[in-house]
């Protein structure tokens, strides 16, 4: 198997499809990125990167950004966070509130926005202020990702904050429930601006390295997490990672991952390597329509799968 | 690692807890069920099998025997079975009925009931009547656990139609969406029927080898499903296997696997083997109490999970 | 005010309405009828009859009939009834189902389908069997109707009983949480029957008087139920009688009445008058669209209104 | 009838009830009020009161408050009020968000939170300032109570305030879908000021006069709303003015009416009169428990209704 020529088979049969699905409409910012980008990059647990297309075009990470702050909160509390947020799939989207109002305030999993909003709110408790949790954040990126050049696209936040009614309903809802202990304001200032970093294919899989090697970077030697909770993360990645999609995710392509309505999309071989893929158009799920199909060429032509 | 020395361990780890949780107890002949039995069993990919504790005790294998059913249904309809069960998780149990009616009548995945039950009908259209498709699966559980022996309860299975209501009521639902061709009685009788078969860890283990070996028995060389299809069921088992904890078996556990409310739960590890644990305590998601813990141990010690 | 006159001018304001929504089509039975028909009649509490247009053209009254069985099952039960079957609107069609589930099987209110199944299924505890219960709600509708002609349309039972599935499910549904009784199907035919009857406007508004007049039928001076519960059904026609428009209904009209899928609608003015409306296409609500408007002209140009 | 007779008799029936209940805790404010009080009053349309009980002591009226706001904003807008709030009960109370967000955030009605928010959303932006809606709302309560003695308990609007999580989800939850015009914390601040008004029940029974006799007051002869928008609020308040027990309010009292979480009811009798009662312990639905049962004795002993 040669992974150069597997990515350029993807890249030629993904080819015809680009074109078909939408880019994320509810900020400007999104709405007018070009549709028709494709990058695939690989990298291996040694650090051997192998991409195609457009893998050095940056893009908002957006939902992808969740990992990162779960691996934080997670190393800070440990099972103490289950309290504040599940582990569950969500099920339908349009039960979101509903459910978040009958489970009285406690987000199904961290990769929902409630529960991305309850982890950002740990931060802010745990780094004393919103700033500083923010910067610790952000040197988490720079430290997995080995690369400090990695910033916030401001126009994305700014549209952000300006289009957060609805995760400021969110906050305000577990608020009443108890479950959130700061500003509202400088939470949701946390949470979009990393959701507003700006990182391509080749960064994005080199940061999720730690996942693909039990917790502990394979080309730093650093553990950033436990052998236990870095398992914990990757089945969470699997069994909520793409919304109301994550059992198709799962059925279809078989491992670990996550995506954003930015376009990216990441994902993990356990002990071999790390996946990112972008292309900014999205199925009916928001998910990268492209993407999707360009991971289950992968796993299809390597035989690669946790199952 | 010596699995008998493992499984002996375990064994003497969970016994404290035996006497929490509590037996179904929906129908009288569970309910009676002796709480404090214990029995795990490993059959490894070349048929070495090691057991511990009531391994040769029968049990109701419930739930468990929906991946039997799957695996018939989707070899026989293979993707064009997806426009009548999808497979993402359902979220809380709560919303079983609205998900069904406002998804309409397509049930969420093959592994809670409505689902099951789409797929026994499935199976009655195929196999021409309900008769055919319930030996047809008696069968295959017949030859994959090598065991001609097992039969069903008929207890269970009277206890079971005549407190079916709510089986009658999703399966009525779903006629009215036009998603059930056949006569609700007898896709019902096949359901619990099937539901209502005796199995023992041991037997469990060795009939869910082909799915820890690519669809193909390990021991016999007979291919039962394709290797594409296999690993989509052990994702399935992942996200969709415990009902509303799934995401916590997942996180906890990290292996395929599936329960059933008499009890029993079976896991696979891809490649290696396949696990069952019997403890009829249940916990308050309806999964054996000590029957996950132990599952937790087996993992936690042996350091085997897909993640 | 001359109610000839007032008749005259709402047939003449109606008359391009007609040809706009759409007749029932879940029956074939239903779904052939003519829509561009209109029939209205007033018969006041001495028993004077005004009437327009088709006011002696028969039609299936459908839900209308759920006035007839629960005033006959609270004759019987009194307040007992009310453990059974609640008096609360149910708010969005789409949570039919869920409510049922999430309130343990007790329906929001008689005239929703689950509450008038109940129902039925109250009177056939009460009157022995099924055959008995139906006879006894046809002699109470010949009775307050004062003829004996009426009669069932076998067609329009045959079909209902042909797509009952949805009530199937929902009579399993409360036999799962133990709020129903008897058999399903001799239950669920006593209610399609009671559903298919075929009455006349003239015929329905002077079978209401004796909620126009506390109970007791001002023409043959008989008391059907006591002045309390009469005004306790008015009261549900109020809040209850039309679906998910019922509050629209008080809105605009600000009587007590009852419609069916049929295009029929009856409507009450306390102490004074029956009013019965049929136009057979239906508004998205599942109401008359021509009878709606037809009853606010009335309660417009007479001034009429509870409020 | 006697109306000093009724209302002493009631008050001996209802006094062994005292202490039943409990009074709203969600705010400290209310929750030290003291429970075992109880005063009723009576207005006639020409101005005539009867007292009893503690007709005379000052409490919050919170809810009922939303009849005076709704009242302006239907004089200001018209019809064209209608589609930013609807006029449907709202069922179960769990369904609060998620009916909001089915609905894609229009409220069922003016009586629930959601829809009284954007209620005084449509004031701010008709009086063109959250300072003016408020004065303007305060100024419509002095006018139709004839009393400009009234004022905001200001401790209990600063509980509302910083325990308005909820409100403040809610009122973003409908900004998000586009019906929210203001600032939402000015917006708040008009909806809780007003809800913190304190009157006793001869104000109350004294304001709601105009409801009483189609819109105008019948002592000062002032038309505040027209007669058909007047039975319009009548036929609301009994559909939707007592949460998830209107319907059970309509069928045991017959009069359009709303209650309060401090405690007080008022109710409609149309052409005749005006009643409120304060007693504050509450019910499970959130009425007033002695209340709601003193309301129903009214009615059962005078033959009062409006059915």
């Amino acid at each position: 198997m040669n992974l150069s020529t597997v990515l350029n088979e993807i890249y030629q049969e993904v080819n015809p499809l680009l074109g078909q699905g939408k880019v994320a409409k509810y900020i400007p910012a999104l709405a007018k990125v070009d549709p028709l980008q494709f990058g695939m990059g690989v990298t291996l647990n040694d650090g051997t990167f192998y991409g195609v297309g457009a893998y050095k075009k940056g893009f908002s990470i957006q939902s992808i950004s969740k990992v990162f702050s779960y691996t934080l909160a997670l190393r800070a509390y440990q099972s103490a966070l289950y309290k504040r947020v599940w582990r569950e799939p969500s099920g339908n989207p349009f039960n979101s509130l509903v459910q978040l109002e009958y489970e009285a305030g406690i987000p199904r999993n961290p990769f929902i926005n409630a529960g991305a909003i309850v982890v950002c709110d740990s931060l802010v408790s745990h780094f004393k202020n919103s700033v500083k949790a923010l910067h610790k954040v952000i040197g988490f990126i720079h430290e997995c990702s080995a690369d400090k050049s990695i910033i916030i696209d401001d126009e994305v936040y700014q549209s952000e904050m300006e289009h957060g009614f609805r995760n400021i309903a969110l906050a305000n809802l577990m608020k009443s429930f108890g479950n959130f202990d700061n500003d509202v304001n400088g939470v949701l200032q946390t949470y979009f601006k990393h959701c507003s970093m700006v990182m391509n294919v080749q960064q994005l899989s080199r940061a999720m390295l730690y996942l693909a090697n039990d917790g502990t970077d394979p080309i730093s030697g650093k553990q950033f997490i436990s052998s236990t909770l870095a398992r914990r993360i990757n089945s969470l990645m699997l069994t909520c990672g793409h919304y109301d999609a994550s059992g198709d995710f799962a059925f279809r392509i078989g491992l670990p991952g996550k995506s954003g309505v930015g376009g990216g999309i990441v994902a993990v071989v356990p002990g071999k390597m790390s996946i990112a893929v972008y292309s900014p158009a999205l199925n009916e799920h928001g998910n990268s329509l492209v993407g999707t199909k360009a991971l289950e060429l992968f796993t299809t032509k390597t035989g690669l799968s946790i199952f």
